[in-house]
């Protein structure tokens, strides 16, 4: 793309979704425009109107930052149209069922020649779409203007400012490095790949590889146990990236390794939480009346499962995790599944 | 070779040293003869009588592995000849520093034919051997009959029989089959590899990097910045594999990325908790002084930087650590300098 050179700046950031990652990443964008001297305005939509309000008069989203303030750049509406205007980056963070038919309302409002960019980490049940896919079907944009933002990111620990590096991807790198220089903030460091497929599968995999790093972890098994699922997840996480095209060096990287050590290490891990409430003993039921936000990994299971079962791609920890979901393996027969291999060598991808 | 089939039954195993590492294979070994339905009586030297007398009467080794009931089959002496006498099988785990000196001792003792495979994670200072080097060397044996077991192992959970994985490499993969054959125990599953230098690489780096890591623990950041530190990590371990003619994929395995999580994710590394102690504003000395066991990552940290300099291979978080030991840098100064890379792609090895 040309317009988004290093030198782009835009002026007005739309940011859709005032949820924990959206409201965070808002505060990234301002927080980069000041450092960086330059003038921003970040509008956040909200749904319900009591946070939009919270943001506009207080400066705070309590229900997901807690007392984090939020820069006066930032401001707030429930409507999408007011948020949309004249806004050149567009940030989506809803949730990753909702985003099509959502898209389908917001398409007209989006400023021609916008760039948007998904911070989601899902899969669309039913067509197995990733996020930027149904972005760039929905909205009818070139490739070039979709990106993705994804990385060892605990939205908690970067409003708090702790030091952070991610990963922006998009086909264009042109693109992928304009969007970099606009979320640089002193403690928010985005590198640049053109692997988005890599990175979005990244992003959607680590959520169901957290959720079995959960459920040892409600068993009571130990860092050795749970070091070999995460190596062996990241392993079928890679074989499926490289059935649709991505890079096995992405799988290597933040967005691949970094995200999935820092979900599976977090208590903070809503995913990695709801592992570890199965693996207590919970019925699926009880845990999702448990959790206040969304375990993303719940849903996304399936449909990585799905998917690789279609590609003839082998995914035994996923699928175990589907069985346990389903109600058709016992979290006691998980762990010794996962190690139950005949002796081989480790092998390739 | 041809002795080492899969059928090949090593009768008598000697383990040289007594430490938590080299005892817990013995009951590896045991476990795995008894689940296999076969006779193997395995003989631990050790250099303290006190050690060596609590085994034979107690069958215990309570220093290192608290109450862990030690199998019959495991004996104990501290007449080094006993117990290599018609030992087919030799496993070393003696201190990584100390190992050639000791070796020119043993030379003559060790049976004509064994195999021998090394337990230890170090590389030797002045030379920047690794130990499998310094044994073919020293006993002027063929790499074909030297083997490396390292992977996600953190002793103390084998002992407990928390299932584990690991790897066992060796130039000859014969060796390695059958090797991988004799310790394979119902709560213990080897991989086999022919990858003998990246496995070494990637349990002597771990501890480099689990020292950077400790540290920016003991600094309270979060677990953004630790899970960077770990892909960074593993991406300059892979860079120094690959310049001694190891293999990639070996990082992205057990040996690599598995050993690194445990150890990096577990209060029982010693290097974890080295880095950990270092960060809370300890000196190297008070560390020292405070540790019973030796964090093997310290030394080799040196030797490390030196070879990576040698070779022209960038490795800053160890360069990071080394300073910080050699009391150059400070703990404050580490963190930052670690996220301080200008923008760029993220890139390849």
């Amino acid at each position: 793309m040309t317009e988004a050179g290093t030198d782009w700046e835009p002026a007005v950031v739309a940011v859709l979704g005032a949820g924990s990652w959206g409201t965070t990443f808002a505060k990234v964008l301002a927080d980069a425009a000041t450092a960086a001297g330059k003038e921003r305005s970040i509008r956040i939509w909200g749904r319900r109107p009591e946070v939009v309000e919270q943001i506009n008069t207080l400066h705070l989203n309590e229900q997901y930052l807690k007392d984090t303030p939020l820069p006066a750049a930032i401001s707030s509406s429930t409507d999408v149209a007011e948020v949309l205007d004249g806004a050149e980056l567009v940030i989506l963070a809803v949730p990753a069922q909702s985003l099509r038919p959502q898209l389908k309302e917001w398409k007209e409002l989006v400023a021609p020649g916008a760039v948007v960019v998904s911070l989601m980490k899902g899969l669309e049940l039913g067509t197995d779409s990733r996020m930027s896919q149904v972005i760039a079907e929905e909205l009818e944009i070139p490739e070039g203007r979709v990106a993705v933002v994804s990385g060892p990111n605990l939205a908690m620990e970067i409003a708090r400012q702790e030091p952070t590096a991610s990963v922006v991807a998009c086909s264009d790198e042109d693109t992928a490095a304009a969007i970099a220089h606009c979320c640089t903030a002193p403690y928010f460091r985005p590198y640049t790949s053109t692997d988005v497929v890599g990175v979005e599968i990244g992003g959607i995999v680590k959520n169901v590889i957290a959720l079995a790093v959960g459920i040892c972890e409600g068993k009571q098994m130990g860092d050795n146990t749970k070091a070999s699922v995460i190596t062996r997840g990241l392993a079928e996480t890679s074989r499926l990236a490289l059935a649709l095209g991505g890079d096995v060096h992405t799988m290597a990287g933040l967005a691949g390794l970094g995200d999935l050590v820092a979900t599976c290490s977090s208590p903070l891990s809503r995913n990695h939480t709801a592992g570890r409430l199965l693996g207590e003993g919970l019925t699926l039921d009880e845990v999702t009346a448990k959790m206040t936000q969304t375990a993303e990994g719940i849903k996304s299971g399936y449909a990585v499962n799905e998917l690789a079962v279609s590609l003839g791609v082998e995914m035994p920890i996923t699928a175990a995790v589907v069985a346990v979901l389903e109600g058709k393996l016992s979290v006691d027969e998980l762990g010794p599944r996962l190690l139950a291999r005949s002796l081989k060598s480790e092998g390739d991808y």
